[in-house]
C-alpha cells in the first residue's frame, strides 16, 4: 500500500514540491534487492516475489551494509514489517545518520534502555526517527504530544480509547446482543486477530499507551503498565478459538451485569487507558453521557489530551486508528517529513 | 506570552533538542530594536516601551532591510500582529530566504494572488511559512491536512465550528436562556469582541474557512465565501452596541422559534462551516444527537475532515481554538519547526 502510495505521488511531489523519493532498496520477508538509480515502486513487490535473479536472500545486517555502502546522499529506512529484528537494527541505522520511519511498535516499546538509545542517537545526531503510526495510525497524536513538548508545555494525563478492536466491541455493547455475540461480529467483520484474546487481552492498547507515555517524558517499562483484564482466567486458559468462544458465552450474564449497572447509572462501559502521574493503566471505565469516549462510534480511537496549556478544555484527537490506507499514508508522511529535514 | 515561553523554554531546547532559539530583533506597534548577540526575552517587552534609548521607531521595511543586512544563518521572522502592513511584508521576507511563522489571518486570506506568491516563494526557496495558528491556535488542524495532501490524499470535505465565541453561545442556547441573554453571558465572560457582531456576522470564522480551502487547494476567494446571516439586518444596522443588544432582543422569540422546532426533531442548532466541491459555506444547521458537533462544550472548535482515505470514519480535531497560551504555543512549535527544517 505504501508503495504504491509512493508510486503514484512521487511525480506530482517532485514537480509541485521539489521532494524527490527515490525507492533505492526494499525487502520482503525472503529477498531483497537494490538500485541506487531508482527501483519501480509499482513492481518491485512482484520482482521480490517472482523473479530470485534479481534479488537475494534477505538479511538486516546485510542490508544495512549495503545502504552505507551505497552512501547515498539523504538515504532514509522505513520498516513497516513487525518484526523485532528489524527493530532492533535501528540503532546501527541511527549510527549511521540514516533516518528511521516505521509504523512498527516493537523499537518503541521495547525496553526503556533501547528506547532511550534510539531516541538519544536520533537527538544528538539530528537524525529524523519518525513513528507516528505506531499508536492510532495516522491521526496527529505523536507529533502534537511532540510539538507540545518541545514547545514547553507539559502534558498532565491522557485518556485514550487505543484498540479499534475494543472501541468497536464497547461502543455497541448496549444491551441488545450478549458480550460473546459482539467479540463473534468483531470478529467476522475482521476487526480481531484470528483469536480474539490477542486484542482482548489489550496487550496491544498497552503498547500504545507505553509509547504515548514515553513520548510525555515517562521512563516506564511495558511490565509497569497496569492493564485489567476484559476476560476471566476460564477464558484465557481456553485452549482454542472455539474454547474460548464456549468459555465466553458463560460470562455473558456477568458481563451483562456489569453493563446494566452502568447503564442504569447513566453510564456505558469503555476500555480506556489513563496515563498520567508516571504511570499508565488500562481498565474499564463507566463514563457518562458528557464523556467524550460515548462519541466514539464504529472503530474509533480517541486521544485526550489534557496539559499546563490545554488545562481547562483538552485536546481531542478521533478518527480511525488502523486500515491499511491511513497507516500507509501516515507512514509517508513520515518519509516526506524526513526528507524535508534532510534537504 | 510567547516571549515569555520562548524564555522558559531557550535553555531545555538547547540542553535536549540542541536547538539554539536566539531572539535578535523585536519589535511592538511602535519601537523596535535589535542584538545579533541576542536580546533578553524576558526583558524586552519592557525595554521597547521603556527605554526608547535602546530602540528606534519601528518601521516595518526597515525592519526587513536590518535582518537582511545582519544576515544571520537561520533567521526567521515572526509575527504576531494582526496587522495588514505586516502581512504585505511576507513576500520581501520570504524573497530573501528567511522563513515567515505567523498566527495572522491577513496574508493567508488575502487576495488569492497575494496567497499564491508567498505559498510559490515558500515551495521554490524551500523556506518555511508556517501559519498552524490561523485557525484553531494550536490545535494541529493545518499541518494535518498539510500532511494528508503532501502524501497523496485528498480532503473531499471539511466540516467545522471555526469560532469560540459562536460555539459558546450555540452550545449553551438548550431554551434556559433567551438568545440575546447567551450573547450577553458570552460579552460578559470575555468570549466576544467589544462589539459582539464582530462574531456574530461570522466573517473571522469565514476568513479561517477560506484558510482551510486553500490548504486543501482551492483556488478561493474571501468574496466567495458564502456566509449565512446570523443576525437580521436590524441588529447589523444598530448604531451601537446598546442599540444592538435592544434589537436582539426583539429577535429573541425568532430564534426560540427556530431552535425548539430543530428541538423538536431531536436536533440542535450549530454554526458550521462546510467545504466541498471547491466552495466554502458557513450557515447555521440543525444537527442531531450522533453528530460530533453536538458533543461540543463551552467554546470549543471541532474540525471534521473527510478524504479519500478518512471516507468512512473522518479524522476529527477537537479542542479550543483561541486562548494567549495555547496560541503562543502554536507559535512557539512552529518557530521549533522552521528551526529544525533549518538546521
Amino acid at each position: 500500500m505504501l508503495l504504491e502510495q509512493i508510486a503514484g505521488n512521487q511525480e506530482a511531489l517532485a514537480e509541485n514540491h521539489k521532494i524527490q523519493i527515490n525507492l533505492v532498496g526494499a525487502a520482503d520477508s525472503r529477498r531483497m534487492m537494490f538500485n541506487p538509480r531508482g527501483l519501480d515502486p509499482h513492481t518491485v513487490k512482484s520482482i521480490l516475489k517472482l523473479e530470485p535473479e534479481e534479488s537475494e536472500p534477505v538479511n538486516i545486517q546485510a542490508f544495512i551494509e549495503k545502504i552505507k555502502t551505497l552512501n547515498l546522499p539523504n538515504a532514509a529506512f522505513c520498516d513497516c514489517t513487525a518484526s523485532d529484528d528489524v527493530a532492533a537494527a535501528y540503532d546501527a541505522i541511527l549510527r549511521a545518520a540514516i533516518p528511521v520511519i516505521t509504523p512498527n511498535k516493537r523499537a518503541l516499546s521495547a525496553p526503556l534502555q533501547y528506547y532511550k538509545t534510539l531516541k538519544d542517537l536520533s537527538r544528538d545526531q539530528g537524525v529524523p526517527f519518525l513513528y507516528e503510526t505506531t499508536v492510532c495510525a495516522a491521526l496527529p497524536v505523536i507529533s502534537t504530544i511532540r510539538d507540545l513538548t518541545l514547545a514547553g508545555d507539559k502534558v498532565r494525563r491522557i485518556q485514550a480509547v487505543l484498540s479499534g478492536t475494543l472501541s468497536f466491541i464497547f461502543n455497541n455493547f448496549d444491551g441488545t446482543k450478549p458480550f460473546s455475540a459482539l467479540v463473534r461480529d468483531a470478529k467476522a467483520q475482521g476487526y480481531t486477530e484470528p483469536d480474539p484474546r490477542d486484542d482482548l487481552n489489550a496487550k496491544d492498547a498497552a503498547r500504545k499507551a507505553l509509547i504515548l507515555a514515553r513520548e510525555c517524558g515517562m521512563n516506564l517499562e511495558f511490565s509497569s503498565i497496569v492493564i485489567e483484564d476484559i476476560l476471566p482466567k476460564s477464558c484465557l486458559d481456553a485452549p482454542s478459538v472455539d474454547a474460548f468462544f464456549a468459555e465466553l458465552e458463560k460470562c455473558d450474564a456477568a458481563f451483562e451485569a456489569r453493563r446494566s449497572a452502568a447503564a442504569a447509572a447513566g453510564k456505558a462501559l469503555r476500555y480506556i487507558a489513563i496515563i498520567e502521574d508516571g504511570a499508565a493503566k488500562l481498565s474499564l471505565q463507566e463514563e457518562s453521557a458528557e464523556s467524550p469516549f460515548l462519541s466514539l462510534a464504529g472503530s474509533e480511537n480517541i486521544v485526550v489530551i489534557t496539559s499546563d496549556r490545554y488545562a481547562t478544555m483538552p485536546l481531542v484527537i478521533k478518527g480511525p486508528g488502523a486500515g491499511a490506507e491511513v497507516t500507509a499514508g501516515g507512514v509517508f508522511s513520515d518519509i516526506i517529513r524526513a526528507a524535508k529535514t534532510l534537504v
